[in-house]
């Protein structure tokens, strides 16, 4: 406690500062910071653990600012304890679009946030340090002890996402956790009374939080200091502290909503430089006393690190087991050999649903890729997401799992699962997979959308893909929903059609340290193809079946493609037409092959047809024809909605030769042949 | 009060209607139906006012099955009140493929739900019937006064798109609103107790809703009666109950997750029906006396709407005009002539925003029709969706709006705010339209996809609707968004390129009765073009440059379209070379014009571009190469952004030439020739 002169003029540069960056880019948020900046000054100088120089440490505390808008209080901050973000960048705030430094910037490693998802993220973020915890702590020995703190705004407390993660962190006692909720009354539609009058700390308490309320989070830095401490002190449970602030605070429009989403206007801005003692002609000025106050606690967190670092040599040498493990993790390689483990199978195998396919993966690698974290959002039976003797990660005390647990019960909340997976893939130390029907991924677009943007590796199994799930019809029935996330950059969507091209989708899921992967499996049983292999599938496309002289190449994925295969018998059988069957389980991947393997799967001179249970859109880019789903489906035993579509031997055939008639006479270049390149 | 064996028996009926329906269709769900039959029996019976004979009487009391899974149970009261629901269809349920009638049946006319969106959907039904009261009832001529129930379980109460809605509702304290909770501590994980532990009636408290607890929800008949009584009383609220119930009560596994999503086996139906009294050797039994006792209800319902259309009658007569406005509401028409309303531009006007367009249309709109609810979650000032005089739709105490208010604040709840636009849809009496921006659309992905799959008439304005929104950066600017909601069955996506295409998707969306709208708009401002009209562009797409001897035609949509007739132009002046220009606003309309329209649009022999700057997934449809932008954007002012993407004439006209050499010598089809149909 004791707080000094300077601590009010470090706080004071904050404000100033981000009225200057977003004054000068003439967008952005000033409100937020300028109301936060004195809990950030406290909880960054007398809480947070951190090394500037090596943003990396698996230990340092995390903060992730969910109010996002608000990042211009994170950027000052950065700059001031020393990360590698200069005056010029935060001149250049948001950014220009050749050098799109700011808005990419992996802030604190965590990834990119929005209202509501950074809470979330947290939440993830709070579990791996659990589990790491509950994986290598040992007497004498706690390796895993860091604070996972974030700021949400009620923008935040509005989304149900937040919700989620909030119910999920209050059940898992995520003790290490403490959520700062900026309650300045002001979101984007002016003052919160017109639609958020809810009693936010009673909900919390509903989730079984810890709740503090700090009613002058203006000025009452002890106030704030304190609560801070209280929240550390309880163990069990995650607390939020209600923090009430003025939005703008400073500004002539303190308190408003004119100060949320737009820059101060000129003598506004002269205003608040005045009111703090700075010159008011001057801009982007931070004192050298704060400089100072910053970095000398920057220098402790170094050491801080040191000592850590000190503490895991020792580690590996009592506990070389872990102590090689946990190192292995830190250097972001999976173990020697483990994809040996993966399983491999004969066409002469039986038929399995490709979902089963995906357990069978699971249950031979979760031995040997210790970091591996499965989880599904209460569809554990459905998803198959669950190795035999898995044990969940729970409290203790409830008795059904433990902290270093690996199997985690997301229950109903898709949004929150995604985005806490998220935080998981962001903390350094385990990999996340995380299952639903694949329709309802859809429910967590917006954080599959920031998995892809923040570049982190998480795996999304997605079974009951397509109408082959049969009875419950159409609402759970996918038919947009591979396009959907085929047309998001950095994610791959794997359609695995047999048992190889499964552990081919979950070798490229497990090695793609900075892609998002989703896994679309069936229900219903598949059999195991002639040319499937692992190396073959890994290349995202490939020949399923080589025809000499084929008249026609059929296109396809998953479950379709052994119906390919069956029409081209049939073809050849009844019509005496030759067809060759390609498979491409991953659009993503496939395009990221040499033209040249591409154009030996799809030649030229052959018009192609694509077959997918699903909408057509996009299968253009390697057909010439396609056959799809571009209505809702239907409900009934999977076979008959099959025939009932025509998603049969016969109709692939009749469309085929509609396809080899329509483009007799016409030149056909395949479709790898393009014009020019895309932007990627 | 007072209850009879012949309630029992009634209960026992319903209960053993699941076990046969589940069994014979060997899918299903028994148990939830199985609990929650004796809070059926209460509330359908005492206090529940309907007409199976007429299912669209507007006041009559709505329900919503949100624990849609247990959707026997609302068959099976279907059935035995008489709806055209016959013993048949419960024989075929879940129904095959060839008639899905079960499965898209339009429960009691509200929307198909799924766990969390039922109870969304009953909000919105809930604020229609607040509203249609605020703007119809008089003395004398309460006109509307129906309840909104509906029943929700574990999943939903999980469910972050039910927090969003039950925030909302709190804070509009929707009085003629009773939720159900069906605490039976079951979902398909199996016990709650391992990942959902929160104190659910708390957090419904902390929202602003009146709790009622009923402990003995399987037997206490008259405990439910007297909790809806108490609930019904509590006028300045919603109300919620928490049922604890015995999920498959009755079954030997009750109790247990082994009733939740399987149909039970074969001796244990036995032991059910020999437990309630039914021939354990019979199946689908339904005592006569049950029949009568629940059409004895349904003729009380028939009466009731009678004394309805009396009063409403009376009203026509001394309130002509709220009399007729209302009853032309109900006839499903819009006001005669109010097309006129829709604001026509010339080329000569001034460049203007297309969410400024939007707001245009409203602002001339809304007067002509009434019925027309606006709003934003939490975006009014970007999404321009509040026109100059509006009113905000609530509770009058707070001095902020009024019942009869047409603007919704929705808050930060994207998704709730979908779902309750499918509630407001299918209420009958209001036309809703909610804004945010189109990259957030994405969160409400599962409510937009049951509007499609509900057929309801929903309006999106979702601006901000590509990198040309500039500084807000990637997080902010859609890339997918467009192809996934365009691979959407029945969603009409518009993407307007100036005024006139404005007002057309806006007359589109308003008179296509049965299929929601995205309004894709842009932040930046759009030149009006020559040949744009609202005839023109109700087609889908059409020609807006035309050219003799065009070597190409660029295809583009929104605000590339005036950058794509400049490039016409650069073309025509550096290169000599002639380009046609079309719009294409809308694929799903465009796709439903007859063929040789399509044909003039998109002619043989010419090569076709397609401009969006926005993934090309899809684009191939009517396009032989696309120019469009497959990764995430960049954050800047948004004509930097535009030029370091080149969407500038120069890059479209590069890629123009690229185009016209490819194809230079082969044979060009329109891609609107097709080897074959599309089932649709």
């Amino acid at each position: 406690m004791g707080y000094s002169d300077l601590d009010q003029l470090a706080i004071n540069t904050i404000r100033v500062l981000a009225v200057d960056a977003t004054s000068k880019a003439n967008s952005g948020h000033p409100g937020a910071p300028m109301g936060m900046a004195p809990v950030s000054h406290v909880l960054f100088n007398k809480f947070m653990n951190f090394n500037p120089k090596n943003p990396d440490w698996v230990n340092r505390d995390r903060f992730v600012l969910s109010n996002g808008h608000g990042c211009m209080l994170q950027y000052a901050l950065l700059h001031l304890f020393g990360y590698q973000l200069s005056m010029d960048d935060l001149k250049n705030f948001p950014s220009p679009p050749v050098t799109p430094r700011l808005t990419t910037l992996p802030e604190l490693r965590s990834p990119l946030v929005l209202s509501g998802q950074g809470f979330s993220n947290a939440v993830g973020l709070a579990i791996a340090q659990a589990h790491s915890a509950g994986v290598y702590n040992k007497p004498g020995f706690e390796l895993f002890n860091n604070y996972t703190y974030t700021f949400f705004g009620d923008g935040c407390a509005m989304e149900g996402i937040a919700s989620e993660a909030a119910s999920m962190a209050g059940h898992l006692k995520l003790g290490n956790l403490i959520a700062i909720y900026d309650d300045n009354h002001i979101s984007i539609d002016g003052d919160t009374k017109c639609a958020f009058t809810e009693d936010v700390m009673k909900r919390f308490e509903a989730y079984g939080w810890h709740t503090e309320w700090v009613k002058d989070g203006d000025n009452d830095l002890e106030g704030i200091e304190a609560a801070i401490r209280k929240c550390q002190q309880v163990t069990d449970k995650p607390s939020v502290i209600k923090l009430t602030t003025t939005i703008g605070f400073g500004s002539k429009l303190a308190g408003t909503g004119g100060v949320h989403g737009n820059p101060l206007k000129a003598d506004d801005a002269q205003h608040v430089k005045s009111q703090f003692g700075f010159d008011p002609n001057q801009s982007f000025v931070v004192p050298q006393q704060v400089y100072d106050l910053y970095q000398k606690h920057s220098a402790e967190g170094a050491a801080k690190e040191q000592e850590w670092n000190q503490l895991f040599e020792k580690y590996q040498q009592s506990h070389p087991t872990e102590g090689a493990d946990l190192a292995r993790r830190l250097s972001g390689k999976l173990p020697e050999g483990w994809e040996k483990s993966l399983p491999t199978y004969k066409s002469t195998d039986a038929a399995v649903a490709s979902r089963k396919l995906s357990e069978a993966v699971l249950e031979k690698i979760h031995d040997v890729i210790p970091e591996l974290l499965s989880g599904s959002a209460d569809l554990t039976g459905s998803n198959n997401t669950r190795w035999k003797n898995a044990v969940d990660f729970q409290p203790p005390e409830y008795g059904i799992g433990e902290w270093s647990g690996r199997y985690l019960r997301y229950g109903v909340r898709e949004h929150a699962m995604a985005a806490v997976m998220n935080g998981l893939a962001a903390y350094g130390t385990v990999i996340p997979a995380g299952g639903t029907f694949l329709n309802f991924v859809s429910y967590a677009a917006g954080a599959v959308r920031l998995s892809a943007l923040s570049r982190v590796r998480v795996i999304h199994v997605a079974t009951h893909d397509s109408i082959g799930l049969g009875e419950d019809g159409p609402t759970h029935q996918p038919i947009e929903t591979l396009a959907h996330f085929r047309a998001l950059p950095n994610c791959m969507v794997w359609r695995p059609a047999d048992g190889n091209e499964t552990s081919a989708a979950y070798y490229m899921a497990l090695t793609s340290k900075h892609t998002p992967s989703i896994l679309a499996l069936t229900r219903q049983n598949l059999p195991q193809l002639e040319n499937s292999t692992i190396e073959n599938a890994i290349r995202g496309g490939y020949v399923a079946v080589e025809t000499p002289n084929a008249a026609v190449t059929l296109i396809s994925t998953g479950s379709e493609v052994s119906i390919c295969i069956e029409a081209a018998e049939y073809l050849q059988k009844n019509h005496g037409i030759a067809a060759r069957v390609v498979s491409v389980p991953c659009f993503e991947v496939f395009d990221a092959q040499d033209k040249e393997y591409r154009l030996k799967v799809l030649p030229d001179g052959i018009p192609v047809l694509s077959v997918e249970a699903c909408s057509t859109m996009g299968w253009e880019r390697y057909s010439h024809e396609q056959f799809g789903l571009n209505r809702f489906g239907a409900s009934g035993p999977y076979k008959q909605v099959y025939e009932k579509f025509e998603f049969t031997p016969a109709g692939i055939s009749k469309r085929a030769i509609a396809t080899i008639d329509f483009y007799k006479g016409h030149g056909v270049r395949s479709p790898i042949n393009r014009a020019f390149q895309q932007i990627l």
